[in-house]
């Protein structure tokens, strides 16, 4: 019997590839509760604050504002939650990942005034997008802008819409920012930002599950207590072990001139992807004004692609049987119907249905992007 | 230079030190994000249901009803934060663990009835007190009892506690059970005590940080929301390698021959230890009427003693500065002040101030014990 093909991998938006030496959970880290008070506490406690301050180090910021969590998901639901009972309403961007939707989404069934910041076609808030949503929920005290959508690869300008946040009138407003994509992939900047919050998760940069990152400028009175661990912010016994592989990540691909490096090489591997589909002539990018990777509104990691007559899941699944990783979009609501992000965009519904994301890191290679681009000219000839 | 001596650990109830081949994260599971349609996520499913059944099996549950958390902190968020959008009272024993009382105290901050079920002097529920809570609080719909109290090792009978539990008349209560300090060391019974709902935690069982697991008998709406996962109770992508290891830590010590045997051996080391404080004429255990380690109310792995006139932070220094790890309570909130579990036993001052907390585990030996022994009366001939 011939060996089956190697897999090939393009659904980094996802989960990304354990790397060695980051994803693994290091069993030598001391394993004492870093509250108590004895020896084995005191080095638990100096492990946990030391890869705090590393990860801030990596951000450029300052290590009591970092707090450790499970997850994205997690530090989104710690910062949305409170404000079910602060004064205001809260806005969120209308492409934001479901862990940011569906807890805003929360608060509106209570009760709370929670307001879509409609996005531009090409899947992007823009300013005057912004100012209309300042102007329709005037009491507006909470928006959160994701960096990097994870169906699209749309990058939000974050320093082009601090302005009109910032000159908001009014009471001042929390500005929380979704970077579970950004990170590692395109250069972030949570102070130059000027971010009251914002999440990360170490899984989507090679490193284990079950470890986040929470940056709150300043302390909120979050819903989920405990006993006290992280300053009152994130209960439970803390995941040192997590704490100290998420510092490697961050360590290892926010690096400026790593991540630059990184950068341009998918650029070139997505302008060759680009190009090479555009010749099916059955290829449409989404949103189909996406020009090259070299579009600045676009994270070059990720591709939504429709391709005419063939509905996304089909392609997923045909793809799947080659030996191809891609998926239609969110892992993290795979499971249930519609495109909600594609519609936000006013996508016509036809390319709604036929639109797959492909993503890829650091380690996917040109001979990768060359076996993907046959597969789907293979899937088309069929189909 | 003469080597210092071993480190001696006895605060098994903080956090239990990892044992090898269970508290590693297994970097050789799928890495596939389950909720994604391709083989990757395939496999990764098909592990992290396959560490569902095992878990289930290990406690005699259906696997539908087994849900993986961070730990048991947010275990127990998870059940009593969505009572803030329910109807009726809800309940807690006074000797909760932080992560249950701090939880509680939020619904009630936020204009709930809230109602705290008071504990006898020996620091268990009473059939008596929990039917006095119920005509103070006639709309109680939930109920929060743990089975084994993390700093004097109280056992809650769950057994005898079901029927008062159960007869309640008005409306169904919802009875949750923290067995956080139970799993692995006293024989629990999930079905048989006819709980709602249950948490635990794999760091407590040799296993690593950051996962544990939520019994729910129903599904329950939730606070903290999504990508859907773990059927809408849970989001977040799901720590499979946490998910196995815990699995295979239930496996190991939840095994009723070996529950049975360890548990014996934790008798015999802590009559061993009672025996030999009492001859110190300055011990009291606490509560004081506690006797021996045959005492069913207690667990044989904890236990909670006073020196006469030492208090108990003193008595921590000195025996971590002899190579000793011990505390004075609960790791989640030694760094706050007072003692209220001790307090709400209605234990005199004295004794709260010189209470410390012994903990002891699977690999705790005679030899341990007999070094404890001469460490604390080496403290007591010095101070």
């Amino acid at each position: 019997m011939a060996a089956s093909p190697p897999r090939r991998y393009f659904d980094w938006a996802a989960t990304a590839p354990p790397e060695a030496g980051l994803a693994r959970y290091d069993t030598a880290v001391p394993f004492g509760n870093p509250s108590s008070p004895h020896a084995e506490g005191r080095a638990a406690r100096d492990c946990l604050e030391e890869a705090r301050s590393r990860c801030a180090q990596a951000l450029g910021l300052k290590p009591e504002t970092v707090y450790f969590s499970s997850g994205g998901t997690e530090s989104n639901a710690l910062v949305i939650l409170p404000f079910l009972f602060r004064p205001g309403a809260c806005l969120y961007s209308a492409t934001e990942h479901p862990s940011v939707r569906e807890n805003c989404r929360i608060l509106e069934k209570q009760g709370k005034t929670v307001g879509c910041i409609p996005v531009e076609p090409d899947g992007r808030v823009s300013g005057a997008g912004l100012e209309r949503s300042f102007e329709k929920y005037r009491e507006s005290r909470f928006a959160a802008i994701m960096a990097v959508n994870n169906e699209t690869g749309a990058l939000n300008d974050l320093d082009a819409l601090s302005g009109p946040l910032r000159s908001k009138k009014g009471a001042p407003l929390h500005l929380h920012c979704d970077l579970v994509q950004a990170a590692g992939k395109v250069p972030v900047d949570i102070p130059g930002w000027d971010l009251d919050s914002a999440s990360l998760s170490a899984h989507k940069l090679g490193g284990p599950r079950g470890i986040g990152l929470l940056y709150l400028r300043k302390p909120l009175e979050t819903l989920y207590r405990g006993g006290g661990q992280e300053r009152g912010i994130r209960a439970g016994t803390e995941n040192i072990a997590g704490a100290l592989a998420l510092a490697s990540c961050l360590e290892t691909y926010t690096r400026p001139d790593r991540l630059e490096a990184s950068f341009r090489a998918a650029q070139e591997r997505m302008n060759r992807l680009m190009r090479a589909l555009e010749t099916t002539g059955r290829y449409t990018p989404i949103p189909a004004g996406r020009k090259d990777a070299e579009d600045g509104r676009f994270s070059p990691y990720i591709l939504q692609a429709a391709f005419d007559g063939v509905p996304g899941e089909v392609m997923v699944r045909a793809l799947d049987q080659a030996g191809f990783a891609v998926s239609t979009g969110s892992a993290c609501s795979s499971s249930r119907t519609g495109r909600p992000i594609l519609e936000a965009m006013g996508l016509d519904p036809k390319l709604q249905l036929e639109g797959i994301r492909i993503s890829q890191g650091w380690s996917t290679t040109v001979q990768d992007i060359e076996a993907l681009i046959q597969a789907i000219g293979k899937v088309l000839d069929y189909l």
